[in-house]
C-alpha cells in the first residue's frame, strides 16, 4: 500500500443495471480516493468458475491492492466472507466459495486469512440477499483506507478449510492433450484448461505445425501451431499460447466458439499428426 | 459538497458505444477532478420509468452531490430540463419527464428545482438530439464545481408543475397483494411494485410459509416466503424483501422472468394459502 | 498536458470480460493518476471502420490528452503500433490500421507519428496476441506521465505512409444523395456517410419538407426533414443532423435498423419529392 490513490479491482456477475455501481458508491462513501477498476460484471450468472478464471486472468497486471470480487450463489446462507492476504501484497475480499483461489495462487498463495465477522466493516444494516454492498464492499473500502484493519476483520480462517473448485480435465502424454474449455472469451476463443508450456512438452509445439484438434462431438480437423492470429489464414484453426500463458485454440478472426457450440467444459482433445 | 473529489452518479439510456462516454468527457472538461459512476448505460431504450427506478435504488447508497440522469424520448422539444435540489443535499439534473421523482423521494423529496436556461451552463453550441451533452453534463460539471451556480442556473420551477409517472398496481387486503412487475433486474428476478412491509401487512410473513403465486397468464403455483435465494431449493420460487426494501419474486439460481415470460407491467397476484 | 489529472479515452473491440480492464490496470500501474475514460468496448470484432467512426464522434468532446484505440485484426503481425500527435495536442496510440486517422483529422490532422518501437516503453515480455495490454497502454501510461517521451517512442512515420480506410459512397447532385450507412447507434438510428450540410446543398434541407428514402432494398417511403426526434410522430422517419454534424435517418422512438435490416454500408437514397 503505497500513498498513491488506492486501486481497488472489481468482478461480479452483477450485470450492468446498477447493482456493481451501487457497490462502487458504497466504496466509494468509504475511500473517496479510491479507484476502483471493474474487471468484469458479466460474469455468466452463478458461474464462481469463470469468475475465478477471470479475476486470476486480471489481478496479477494490477498493482498490489485490495481486490473485491462478488460471485456469490450461496448469499445469505452460511457460506463465510472472507478477506484473503495474499504474498504479494494484495487483499482479495469476496465469498468463500473458490472464487479467490486461483487469483490468490496467481499472486504468490495466500498468507493470512480472515473471516468478515466484524460489524464494524460492514454497513449498519445487513441483507440477506446483498452482501456485495452491505459485507464486501464496505470491507474493501475500509481496506483501502487502513491496511492495518486487516486484523480487525474477524478471526482468521485455516487455509485448509477453505472452498476450492475442482480443476479441469488435463492428461498430457507425448503427441497428446485431452483437455476441456476453461473459459470462452467474447471474440470466442477458447482457452483450455491446461498451461501453454503443454505444446511444447506433448507436441513439440514448432510454430507451423499441424496438429488434429477434436471439439466435443461437433468438430474434428486440423489447426496449426502459431504464435498469433496472423499466422495462419483468415478463418483457419490455430493452437497458440494465449496471453494468460494458457494453451488456446481459436479461429483466425472468427468466432470458434460459435461456430462447433463449444462452451466452458466441452471436452477438446489435441494431437500429433 | 466537501472538499473531496465530487461523486457524480450517471443513468442514461445512451447503450455502451460512446455517448455515455461523451457526456463524461464534457463533465470532465468542466469539472476534472470529478468522479464520474456509471449506474446504468443501458436502461432499456426511452424507458423512463426503469431509469426512474433504478435511479431510486441507487442514489441512497451515494454520497450525497450532483447526480445525471437522462432517459430523455422529449429531447429537442418543450419539455423542460431541470436540476432539482434534494433534501438531503443532493442536485439531480435531467429532464423533466418523471425520471428524477423517485429518486429525489428517496433522498427526501425536492426543496428548490431550477430549469437549465442559462447559457453559461451549456455548451456553446446546442444540438437538438443530444441535450445529454450539450445541456445537462455541463450543468451537472458546474455545479461539480460549484455549487453556488444551482441559483444562475434558470428560473426557479414549481414542484407542482413537475411531470411524474403513474404509480404501478398496488392493491393489499388481508391475505392477498395484488401488484405488478415494476423491474426485471439482470438476474431475472422480479422487483414489485409494493414495499417489502405489504408481505407483513397482508400475508403475515413468517418465513418459511406458502403462498400462492400468479404471473400473469403464464404461471400458477406455490411459492416460499424466504429472506434468501438460500433458504430454498435451487429452482424453487421465493417471495422476499429485496435489497432496496421492495417485495420481490425470484427463483433460485434461475432467470424467472424469462422462464415465464415476466416483464414490466406484468401482473403479479400472492395470496395466503 | 497540464497539472490536473491526465485523461485518457479508451476505445477497443475488447468486449466486457476483462480485457480492457487489464489493460487499464497496466496504464495506471505506469500512471497512477491516470483518469481512463471508456468510450467503447463493444465495437464489432475486428471493425476498423466503426472503431475509426466512434473515435472520431467521441475525441473532439474530450480534453487534449493522451488516448488510447485497440480494434486490431493484425496483432503480432508486422503492422506497425503508431503514436500520432495532433494539431489540437493529443497523442493516439493505436495500430496503423486507419483506426486513428478519421479521430486525427477531427483533432487538426496529424503533426508527428512515431512507432512505438523502443522497448522501454512496453511492458518487459510482450505477448504475440495481446498488444493492448502489452505494447499500447504502456505506451499511452509513459505518455500520460511525461508528453516528452514521444520522442524517444521510436521512429518517425512518415504520414503519407499510414493505413488509411476507404471513405463511404457519398454522391450528391440536386435534389439527391446517394450514400451508405457508417454506423448504427445503440437506438437503431443510422448515421451515413456525408456530412449533415449536404442536406441543405442537394435538398434545400428546409424543416418539414417530405423526402424520398430507399434503404437498400427493404424499404423505400417518405421522411421528414426535421432537427429532432419529437418534431414527427412517434413511429415516423426523419432525416436530420445529428449530435456528430452526420447526416442521419431514424424512426422517431423506434430501431429503424432492426425494423428493415440495415447496417453499416446498406445503400441509403434520399431523393427531393
Amino acid at each position: 500500500m503505497t500513498s498513491d490513490r488506492p486501486i481497488i479491482g472489481f468482478l461480479t456477475d452483477f450485470g450492468l443495471d446498477g447493482a456493481a455501481a451501487i457497490c462502487r458508491a458504497v466504496i466509494l462513501s468509504i475511500c473517496r480516493d479510491a479507484q476502483v477498476v471493474d474487471i468484469c460484471h458479466t460474469v455468466p450468472k452463478f458461474s464462481v468458475r469463470q469468475g475465478a478464471h477471470l479475476l486470476r486472468a486480471a489481478l496479477p497486471w494490477f498493482p498490489a491492492g485490495v481486490h473485491l470480487a462478488v460471485v456469490d450463489p450461496g448469499v445469505g446462507t452460511d457460506r463465510r466472507p472472507i478477506a484473503l492476504r495474499t504474498a504479494r501484497g494484495d487483499v482479495l475480499v469476496g465469498p468463500d466459495n473458490g472464487l479467490l483461489i486461483p487469483a490468490a495462487d496467481a499472486l504468490g498463495g495466500d498468507v493470512e486469512i480472515r473471516e468478515l465477522r466484524n460489524p464494524d466493516f460492514r454497513l449498519p444494516v445487513t441483507s440477506s440477499t446483498f452482501h456485495g454492498r452491505d459485507v464486501f464492499a464496505p470491507a474493501a473500502g475500509h481496506l483501502a483506507v487502513d491496511p492495518a484493519a486487516f486484523e480487525r476483520l474477524g478471526p482468521t480462517v485455516d487455509s485448509q478449510t477453505l472452498v476450492r473448485l475442482e480443476g479441469g480435465v488435463a492428461r498430457l502424454s507425448a503427441g497428446r492433450i485431452e483437455t476441456e474449455v476453461s473459459y470462452v472469451d467474447s471474440f470466442g476463443n477458447l482457452r483450455l484448461a491446461v498451461a501453454g508450456s503443454s505444446l511444447e512438452e506433448t507436441l513439440g509445439g514448432s510454430a507451423g505445425a499441424a496438429v488434429r484438434v477434436t471439439l466435443g462431438a461437433s468438430f474434428a480437423g486440423t489447426a496449426v501451431v502459431a504464435s498469433t492470429f496472423g499466422d495462419v489464414p483468415v478463418g483457419a484453426l490455430l493452437v497458440y499460447v494465449d496471453s494468460s500463458g494458457d494453451l488456446a485454440l481459436a479461429e483466425s478472426q472468427g468466432d470458434l466458439a460459435r461456430r462447433y457450440g463449444a462452451d466452458v467444459g466441452t471436452r477438446i482433445l489435441i494431437e500429433a499428426t
